[in-house]
């Protein structure tokens, strides 16, 4: 493997299809006018960038119009870049990795084509949103909860594709999705698992049917295009405790991890929760710009840290997780954590307990503290409660105030490693160090499931400045390679870095990059799909 | 797709191939002798019977010689077809689908590679049994438990390619499979996951990497050989209770499965119940042959199962299940169950509670009780005790002595439906009627997840008697047909019936067979990994 692939413009869109293309989806759904595609580049580069921008967006309304769509793809052999609702705005949002291409956007394709309440799952198609489930399951009044991310304003569907996380009991977002319905790159129609045979009443219930599951290879890839998927969902239990602990110390990230994992790993912990370093409480949640805490140059230094620990008595390490049960389960589960946690000294735990059933009502009228630091922990708090209920919110877009400019962005990068201690410990103190070395604030997010964590740090810097810009994406750049060094692959990354993240995967030359390379040959001979996704190309362009 | 695909005998394996093989494996690992061969049979069926024969059996003691043998293959092109224990006798063991096959014996393969305690996972090859994995946690006298199915002599990785289900909280035995080793067709390995990057050490503990996830569409299919793979442990819990509850009437099991639901969905039991009919307790578990029960003509009438129903103390239905935590919650848990049950009229409960740090000292001491209808209930318990605390045993190969020839078989039919009570009650009454028409007994065991169950019916006959032995087979045959009239396809099925069951998944002019087609001819075009398993052929053969 090359350590750079060949990037030309994607080839163009000819005259002919898009005349195809206007008579298959009316005038007004192909749209190359320039305002309309500005709101479809990646979100957080500067203006004057060019790289990621789409020649034509496309916005079918049916399955029909997307295998209509791709067939007039494959005929004229131009590329599609598909995407559900394009929220990962800290990975390129809904822009494409090569410009010139022609977008596909399955905003249009909004509907919940199935709810069962008996056995707890949705039927959606990709333009569904998390708010959109939960409006529908509060609006038939279901004792049901979404599983859903801390930004609820992206595609249940998309979010799986994209490995996707959320903080329910259902938490793993691609172990709950059950069968799915894919165009092919001929435009024909796979159904997964069950759904293979017409009509069968278990495609939404049972995960592994006969022979091979293909679900895995249409995840961060570009095999094929998702129209429908099952999606399980959790039954509003008896009581819901949203519950949190400090600890005091940096270093205490290792005890506390060391803590959490036999409650994950024996079930006590049914949710993967998230511990987050005060620079990314008091970034994300105090509602302050960034010289509230330093004016200065460079990287946050310690005492404005301690400032932000001290005003918002977040402590060093804030970490969030919830129980759900009948109430005489999740009070002795909450006992269990208390003492496990209470053995970090120093460590400081709080709850919300709360009736299933009162949880919308409740968390709906709640009213979080106002804007200021001493209000960042309630803020937290109730996005917390919120999301961990399956409450979509977007109070998460709040960290780009951090940014006063009005102009904020963000790019995340996401390393994976074992859930232990005292890695969590030598990977904090080492990215802390890198960001600080490139004068950048290392504001943390540790999801943690029962073996695995991963580390999502946020860069976050003002889009209206170019150079300040070019110096956060090349700094994820930078990132990626140091931590390759160091054996950390990440779980998602910007259109920019997917190629570099692929050529981590260096077992056996490449033996990963060289089987999606196969697969791809096989399953989208013509290359229309997505290309370069994940770093994986057509031949004709590798 | 056509209703029947040309089966030829395999390719003969030329003898050049041979010498190759031996000078490669030492000539007692490349068996071609008669007595050899007659191990690797289908071992019900009756032995005047060749159709499932291989011609040599391959016994290769390292990855590097079965990348060695993949690689002769693919010189000489003659299929090969690899078991890792080859112990799934209902549906055909290690026997190939074609005759003359050169079958792959995974069995000198059995290293335990890795155990992480504090991680709780296990890293095996394919030879490992389920025996093997428990055998070394308790020499190494760790608190982990490994999900096993009911019989503790197949392969971990075999049972996980084939879809296995297993009966501790981790029973979903595709989801606890972390991170695997393949060769491919071309003798190359890939690693899949996080193991696309050489020695990351999160290989085992993250499902999902960057890029596709190839890990389902290794399972049930013909695409490449697992060597190595991850798999997920049990904490051992503070209290373990193994429980049972019996119901007195036929339908009953609706009420059990609406009442077991909610308790599955809400994570209340956290591990798959099996409901079992009086017929397989009395059957299975009774110790006696069936002219006990009844010795005319058919099958077994009302009055008999009556008197099995009598005799054992059964119910109707016997549905296991367990629970696994601190005591005071599962204290709560069994109190719940037992709640949720006894709104069943006539049901029963009964518990064995034990701390789990004592639960192998118990069980391996304790005594069933002997043969006997008596004893039927007791043997059952002891069974599920064992098993649902990963202990491995073999106590279910007594249902062979139903057969008092001493040469008992059995067939399994084994279809999904959603987690319905009325559903499985019509699909009960109707298998009965099915059973019936056709003078077989219906011993029915479902397996229940939290949304779905596989009823797993049992046809036992004397694989001594050809004439019996061919109804038998041929019953399987008719009741596949007859499920997909009524829309079920089955989780597994034997050699025999591969083709047919995949012919069920019509959606589309049959699109799954389509596609698993095209995956086959790309990732093994020489067609040499294991023809016609789960139906799919290489396109040489179809």
């Amino acid at each position: 493997m090359s350590k750079s692939f060949a990037q030309p413009q994607a080839r163009p869109v000819p005259e002919a299809a898009l005349d195809e293309l206007r008579t298959l989806l009316g005038a007004g759904a192909v749209r190359t006018d320039p305002a309309s595609l500005a709101g479809f580049r990646d979100p957080y580069a500067h203006r004057s960038w060019r790289e990621h921008e789409p020649a034509v967006v496309l916005e079918p309304v049916s399955v029909e119009q997307v295998q209509e769509i791709v067939r007039i793809a494959g005929r004229h052999l131009f590329p599609l870049w598909t995407f559900s609702q394009g929220r990962n705005y800290g990975y390129g949002g809904p822009a494409p990795r090569q410009a010139g291409c022609a977008a596909v956007s399955l905003r249009g394709l909004g509907r919940i084509l199935e709810i069962s309440e008996d056995l707890a799952y949705a039927v959606v198609e990709p333009g569904v949103r998390f708010s959109d489930l939960y409006a529908e399951l509060r609006r038939r009044n279901l004792p049901l909860w979404p599983s859903i991310p801390d930004l609820g304003w992206g595609s249940v569907i998309g979010n799986t594709m994209d490995h996707g996380v959320g903080f329910t009991p259902l938490g793993d977002h691609p172990g709950r999705a059950c069968g799915m319905e894919v165009v092919l790159a001929d435009g024909s129609l796979l159904r997964t698992g069950m759904g293979g045979q017409a009509g069968n009443p278990a495609w939404h219930v049972r995960r592994h049917a006969y022979g091979p599951s293909a679900e895995g290879i249409f995840m961060q890839s570009n095999f094929g295009i998702v129209t429908k998927m099952g999606c399980w969902l959790v039954p509003e239990p008896e009581i819901y405790i949203s519950a949190d602990v400090r600890v005091e110390r940096e270093e205490d990230i290792a005890a506390l991890l060391e803590a959490v994992r036999p409650l994950l790993l024996d079930g006590t912990i049914q949710n993967y929760p998230i511990a987050y370093n005060a620079t990314l409480v008091g970034g994300a949640f105090s509602g302050v710009p960034r010289e509230h805490w330093y004016a200065g140059e460079g990287s946050l230094p310690n005492p404005a840290i301690g400032k932000m620990m001290a005003e918002t008595d977040c402590g060093a390490w804030f970490m969030r997780f919830a129980l759900y049960g009948p109430a005489v389960i999740v009070d002795e589960q909450y006992a269990a954590c208390a003492a496990a946690f209470g053995a970090i000294p120093g460590a400081r735990m709080s709850a919300r307990r709360m009736r299933g059933c009162d949880v919308h009502d409740t968390l709906s009228a709640a009213v979080p503290p106002p804007p200021g630091p001493a209000g960042a922990v309630g803020r937290l708090r109730h996005q917390s409660d919120c999301t961990q209920a399956g409450i979509p919110t977007l109070d998460l877009l709040d960290n780009l105030s951090w940014e006063d400019s009005g102009a904020g962005g963000h790019l995340d990068y996401s390393p994976i490693a074992p859930l232990d201690g005292q890695e969590a410990l030598r990977q904090s103190q080492w990215l802390r160090s890198v960001f600080t070395e490139h004068g950048f604030d290392y504001a943390a997010s540790l999801m943690i499931t029962p073996r695995a964590f991963i580390n999502i740090t946020s860069v976050w810097f003002n889009t209206a400045d170019e150079g300040q810009t070019r110096r956060a994406y090349d700094f994820i750049g930078r990132l990626i390679g140091l931590g390759a060094d160091r054996g950390y692959p990440v779980y998602r990354t910007h259109l920019e870095y997917m190629d570099a993240v692929a050529e981590i995967f260096d077992f056996n030359e490449h033996a990963q990059a060289r089987f999606n390379q196969r697969l791809k040959g096989a399953l989208d001979p013509g290359g229309i799909f997505s290309p370069g996704k994940q770093g994986i190309w057509p031949s004709s362009v590798r």
